[in-house]
């Protein structure tokens, strides 16, 4: 009942601090025999480094993953898999003006009132900067899923601007430094962060993730549910305010006639949907649609307009956070949630075969 | 890891079927010399009873719980807590249809494709009776909270139409059959229920439920984050598709400086806050602000309007749904939302008290 | 982490106290589609039934287990088996004595130190009654585990007289009130227990479970190895004092060149091995030889000798234990420990498939 | 549910093989505000490490630990405290012999079986090896339980030969290379494992743990007893067969006269045992009295002289194990004993305080 783990049978802990000298997770439960090196895992990682656009994070991490144990010569033993990533951008700084003030939409108040006391240099363990961990972590679930399962995301509304649906094209995802699936936005949303950063603000975004070729009946009811899971695995993430899935809010102002997916016979004999409502769940397990997830990420709560707060011992004062923050932490949320579905979906996998077999 | 428990360290693992002989839960973990009895349990049980306005189903229910175990002359004594309540009103009836289609927006389909067998009477186990079992935990995780916290909970939007949060008053929840806290919108409601019923439909709805006296520090970062572990549970609760924690998905079009709750020192010294757009909740910790928790759930599935569907066997029929069910199950998810937000903060007080002391 | 729990995919949670209305478990992560009923159940609580012989207590309860939930037409459905039975043999007499002395060898000292109360009667949640729970959930357990696994136990020692391992025949159990496997020494064990009781005394008991058709594979290290589960099974029994595996303690005495299993090709190319000190597991995993653990049980601690004692206000006093006791609780334990055997077994087959698959 | 793991709510979960570039483990749940810092895990390291005499393995690493997250500025935070111990003495030699054939008595075949590979290097993750990152995890678990409780161990039997209890004296074990607590038997232990080293032959040991301070009332029945736990913990230890609390086997052999710990008052009024047949826990909850436990060691089943065995392929064979081994493994089992002894206690502390609180 490790509260820093994710996952029931394919096991995730991360541990580490943004400015530690190492973070990183061990990750149980991993299948034998499967193909895994740090050439597999390092591409997500890539793809969440910061530093990558003027959108992101001036911070430069290579964030270079170790495998430290569980793999013998390129083949997961089915033993823990333990995964390093050292810290190396850790600038030297004065933490005694943060380590005495909350900042506003921070986690300072809260680990302080929890804890009785923080590692403030960076945000410590609540920093953003974990999430590396979860994104080698979802590499390593990959490996689990195999070739069966595709998993796509992308951000889909950014300070407001959502993108044009009938325009979505998951392959434009990785043209562009927002990860948008329509690039029809990406001028007015390179505009909006300029702008915001320039009066010294800061965006929020929501991010869709979606999977295909989950099998029907991953899926562990009651309390396991696909959709609790999804929803568990996605509020985690830092700065994530609500999730949704299929079509999430809007499905409690559609009628029962509109929101029902009808099915016909499909070539299989299996059902087929006409929609996708539900996105790919009923009843917390897969019906082998599509699984959509949405989850909104607040703006960016490090802004260098100044806040009213509070310091530790009861005074009031006013809060800048300068330093080399993400204008919009949705961007980077975008493999974190990838790698959050892989967790979820490859532990449903090994739940779902453990007690239903392979069938 | 029981896929039908719910909580760490306060834990709750419900069984049964909506037309077995009866359901109920085990909770386990509960603190010794609490005063329980029956009488504390089944006030939460009657708010949840179906038939108690034209605006429920029809299935007349007691739901009269007894306890099993776990207290002793009135007072728990450390052990679990075993609570009982019989199914009475099964009706006879033909379930061959049922058990040999699917019915759209239901689980029958996936119970199907993951146990290749499903208990088809009145839903199973996928039924929103098991919420029955909830509510009685729920009612016994207040016991384990105690006086400290106040927890509130009601309709705030249905067939599209919100509240004025202006109006909003949590005293008004028990004076109309929608537990709204805004009787302004109470005919509204009526008429549009009324209406979707007569054409052979249903509605949707979003739930608020908050809770006050959260002490600060209550939270398991980073995997069993408070607000993690509140979109868990709601998104557990049948028909739910969507949880957003304060501002929520709003959040997402806020800017940073929009979305800063500023803080100034309290008569305690303690900070307080001007907003709260964070909903009570930073870094997966409490703040000690009001925690505040919103649901979306889908219009019932079961409606008499015909859908196209397909067969066990892979032909295309079309089903109706007929017999009692709810015209807008959102209402009484009302309880449930209580109830799920009672356990996951109990829980998280015992993981608090584990970890951290009482202080 | 409920810590009235057994397993981690198969997962029985029991509740109930000795003198309580009813007393039952819920077994959890069961396969669906595995023939059910309160028939494949009640042979195994028949056997551990007291008052079947005058080396039992008399207490005398019919042990009528009933499914209430998981099972649709005679097969298992993947939902929570929920098991009750009631206890109808609950004499009314005078508690309070009990409730203010501290009975040597029982848990009234503890569990008093633990909770501040408890429930006197008949030793509420210690007693050994729950353990008709157990021996229920095995037997799903049994269904699980289907034909491959055969389990036998017996009493190999009573009141220091153990049996002739030469002339061990698990055949024999069924014959004797005793579980005895060699039917020599049931007239000295007879001889034993009579006169321990008719001093006032009881006597202790070493009982052996095995298992074969495990599959070489079973067993989850390092924290979940198949010996570390059984120890943790055979020790949570009551007034279990010691558990070991093959050759155990004795293997201690050994030389590594006596201790070593040698083994010769087997006929199907796997490896054979000579002897079974390992008791069938290796590094925590099945070896594919017989799974071999003994536990030793001590005497009864309810005696009608005078023993010195405290009463909860601390004043000396001596206890005498009247009423309906084994005289050697180590017979009875022989159905449980075949019912613990059982649940591991079950438990790291599930674990086994989830991560290695069926192979 | 990782297998990987050990505890509820302080919960290590160890990584790493023995010839890997490093081993270690994360420990979560650790309460904030302990001092602590490398200083005061090493010692206990040293206490294991091998090659300090010559009745254990010549292998030399210096064990360093390193604390790579959880504490700031040398107090634990209360997030995840990563351990690393890196590998320093991997002899490069060709395993390609080993990794054919299993070895009588070592986990190469069950590895196999499960995972169809493994790691054949020095017994990959089966290597008593892993027990470092225990001692280290063990370290942490006594800043934990703070001085309270006091944890003496020793071995007790070796190669057959039994210290005299009369003369056990706790303070001795420091004083010689067998952590004997009767030095009276130092010299005919050392003669046994030369002779026994010198025929090429391994011996066994019996080690016993103890602990006092340990408050009555800690203990989760029924299946977190504490007597299961601390049978689950020694059992998990390499080469273990066989684990008792308190009188333990021979318990099975007294009658219940001869078994009752009699009590008196106390001079806090709270009872006092005339002795301590129960080791301590009685209902799987501590009575106050020292907690004792005993566990069996086989002899090292790395010998010197050829035992029979079979190659993958199946062939008949002959197996000698060379290189650097303990001819005694039950001598650095010591340490790891201890470990696992206070892992288990600031567990369950936890879980008193969660339940019941600090009382």
């Amino acid at each position: 009942m490790s509260h820093n783990s994710f996952g029931h049978l394919l096991r995730m802990t991360t541990w580490g601090e943004s400015h530690g000298p190492a973070l990183g997770c061990v990750v149980d439960g991993v299948p034998p025999r499967l193909a895994l090196s740090e050439e597999h895992i390092q591409p997500y990682l890539d793809a969440r480094r910061p530093g990558q656009s003027r959108f992101t994070t001036q911070r430069r991490e290579p964030d270079r993953v170790r495998i430290l144990s569980g793999v013998y010569e390129g083949l997961t033993t089915g033993t823990p898999v333990q995964l390093l990533i050292e810290n190396t951008d850790q600038r030297s700084k004065d933490y005694a003006a943060i380590a005495e003030t909350y900042r506003p939409g921070h986690a300072d108040l809260t680990y302080d009132a929890k804890y009785g006391l923080r590692d403030p240099r960076g945000g410590g363990r609540s920093s953003a900067r974990e999430t590396a961990a979860r994104v080698a972590a979802g590499a390593v679930a990959r490996a689990v899923l195999g070739d069966r399962v595709t998993i796509r995301a992308g951000v889909v509304e950014l300070g407001g601007i959502a993108i044009d649906p009938a325009r979505l094209d998951w392959a434009a995802t990785g043209d562009n430094p927002f990860f948008s699936p329509d690039p029809g936005v990406v001028d007015a949303w390179a505009g909006a962060v300029d702008a915001a950063r320039e009066r010294g603000d800061s965006l929020g975004a929501i991010v869709q993730v979606e999977a295909s070729g989950v099998a029907p009946g991953w899926g562990a009811p009651l309390y396991a549910k696909l959709d609790a899971e999804l929803a568990s695995a996605m509020m985690s993430i830092n700065a994530v305010k609500g999730v949704e899935i299929g079509t999430g809010f809007e499905a409690a102002r559609l009628t029962g006639i509109e929101n029902a997916d009808e099915m016909d016979p499909g070539p299989d004999g299996r059902p087929r949907f006409r929609s996708n409502h539900a996105g790919g769940i009923l009843g917390g397990i897969a019906t082998g649609a599509d699984v959509v997830v949405r989850f909104a990420v607040k703006p960016t709560s490090s802004i260098t307009t100044p806040r009213a707060s509070v310091t530790r011992s009861g005074t009031a004062t006013e809060v800048v956070t300068r330093g080399r923050h993400d204008p919009c932490v949705g961007i980077r949320a975008v493999p974190v949630g990838e790698a959050m579905m892989a967790l979820v979906l490859a532990d449903q996998m090994l739940l779902h075969r453990a007690q239903c077999g392979d069938g």
